[in-house]
């Protein structure tokens, strides 16, 4: 099935538009170009409505919030439930400030998001209003692992009801879960946290997917989880020893270009609990 | 005569003022720098005309429009405008909202611009004040062929007068114009459109060489036009087969910085019309 | 005693707080993971104050300096200052505008800084209050040289004793003074300045180093110095023929993902005056 999501992505060239943070946009609009799909970034509340408007899908990414975007967010997400466009929220460092987390909370409650995708600390700070990150980093403590692998799928399945939203929860261990099923994914490399805005481009990059697949948003996510793993994956072996985090950067955005719908059907690795 | 313009590019080294769009700003600071002139990004209502005076020619681009910079953008214009600077308006995704089609519309009435650079459907917007585009990208059935190339150098030529500045529409073919003369040019690749930004770079690279060339805009607005699309055919000669557009990205600002008058003159590939 | 710098910040992890331009951002981030560090980007007057409580060191940077930000500069850096959390001032292209060189005078009057890095022309404008700068590059005449070392190394430390924090002057040969000692390093190449940015993460990179190394400031400036001079020396090393700016920036950074305290105790080229 995921051969068929990637090559709907290829196919239908959705158009994504992005109220993103100022750090990782480039890479963010390349990784979406990569896939296959089309990005456009626009935060003004002037225009957001109807850049909203001809876009295919929305992800909102609260990376370097100001107070001027937090009304351009809600029009935006607001304008995209009417016309069920699906909508992304990536929550960057949510706990890290009242704003954030405000703001993230705020959205939750105004918006009808598709898919919420952060990392493990970020999610819990949605879930139960408290917990603390590490800057933009999750908690080690939190961290997914096989041993506590049973109660943090129960944790996202339920978060997943809670919210009514797909839940993407990515670090070396990724769940994905509808508040159903649960994918539990384990493509990727421990070196793809080195980079910045890895989980900002694997937003972007599954705003892309569930665009060009508004009937299977769970599948969708899964599958772009996947690719952004197996992308690791892949860039990984072609990395020269003198390389390091800059050039693992764009090696990863080139493996996107050349995954097709085959490589990743063949590549992902994962089970649904 | 291309020759002689990235000549002096590299000799005067001009100080290009851009006012332009958070996403792909780092690559139109770095393209700038490898063609051998110096970029500066400031875009306060409170330093823009400060800024303007200090530099040789400025790049407005309306990529990331917000209302808080419309303002500078008109104040660094006027200034330009005062100091007989070249000014290039880069009017990115005009037509996909009111705000970015007013403010283009705005700037071309207030500001004697040297060159607008944007693609076929851009460029149409302004001149019918109608039509549509794809986001940030070209309508395909808007494309520049072999088959409606007369049609096409007419319309620009047409604008080019209408508008009193020299015209560039880029895409698989690039036109050129002044209004009497229009540069037809075939360098480039396709692939380049899977990149974020090569239009935004392009506008960099146009500023820079007129800054340069003051007395010869169209010239140098073409030999820029030639420099980024050989830019892309020598950087896909060095295209390893793993590799994809985030290091074909790398690869195009590194053949500008390569590429010299002599490089260039041999490798232009246009006929004027 | 540079090896020990590096291995603190390798197993520290400090968390950096940056308010930085939006050109070299991603670059900046990038380089901050890549010394082991972790970077935080916020520029919200709301957020700031928690932001810089969670974390261990404070970059700001005013290179494309606006209006809304300057009162979260202050407001990040009192509060780093009641934390005793280091601070460094990147002046970019002070000098260039009023509001630059306003808004740096006002940073350095109420905020104790550890460590104001910029280029010769920034310093002397910092010092004197006059001079130029051409655009955010240093005035080719004002450059640091073996015929006017001695004349340099009293200027900056005499401006360091002045302002009452380290200052580092970089450029072709650098300086870094507490108004005591004055590290003069050799380190780095002329190809350095044609990639945008190199400043700006090398202001990151100090930040990270004397987060991790409150005791001794002076020292973990001068070693993140080396460690960007040596950073290009390798890189140069493995740059093929073809490539240039672009890809020279990501080798830096890649460059400094593989020094560790040998290499760097090692290559380290400084003598202290």
């Amino acid at each position: 099935m995921f051969k068929e999501i990637l090559d709907n992505v290829k196919k239908n060239k959705p158009l994504v538009h992005n109220i993103t943070n100022y750090v990782t946009v480039n890479d963010v609009a390349n990784v979406i170009l990569a896939c296959g799909a089309s990005p456009i970034m626009a935060d003004d509340e002037k225009e957001v409505e109807e850049i909203t408007t001809i876009c295919n899908g929305l992800n909102i990414n609260i990376g370097t919030l100001n107070s001027r975007t937090i009304s351009s967010m809600k029009k935006a997400g607001n304008r995209a439930n009417q016309l069920a466009h699906p909508v992304v929220l990536d929550p960057v460092g949510v706990g890290a400030s009242q704003l954030r987390t405000n703001t993230a909370f705020d959205l939750i409650k105004h918006i009808q998001l598709s898919v919420i995708r952060g990392n493990i600390s970020e999610i819990k700070v949605l879930a139960f209003n408290e917990g603390s990150v590490h800057g933009v980093d999750a908690n080690v403590e939190d961290a997914v692992t096989e041993k506590n692998l049973d109660k943090c799928i129960t944790f996202v399945k339920n978060y997943a009801k809670q919210v009514q939203a797909v839940v993407a929860v990515t670090g070396a261990i990724d769940l994905v879960s509808d508040g159903q099923k649960c994918y539990v994914i384990k493509n990727g490399t421990k070196e793809m946290s080195s980079i910045t805005g890895t989980g900002c481009q694997l937003s972007g990059l599954i705003t892309a997917f569930i665009s060009a697949n508004q009937d299977h948003i769970l599948e969708a996510t899964a599958a772009a989880v996947c690719t952004m793993g197996l992308a690791g994956q892949i860039a990984k072996e072609n990395m020269l020893a003198h390389e390091g985090n800059a050039t693992y950067r764009n090696r990863i955005i080139d493996a996107i270009y050349h995954i097709d719908g085959d490589i990743l059907e063949k590549g992902a690795k994962y089970e649904i609990r």
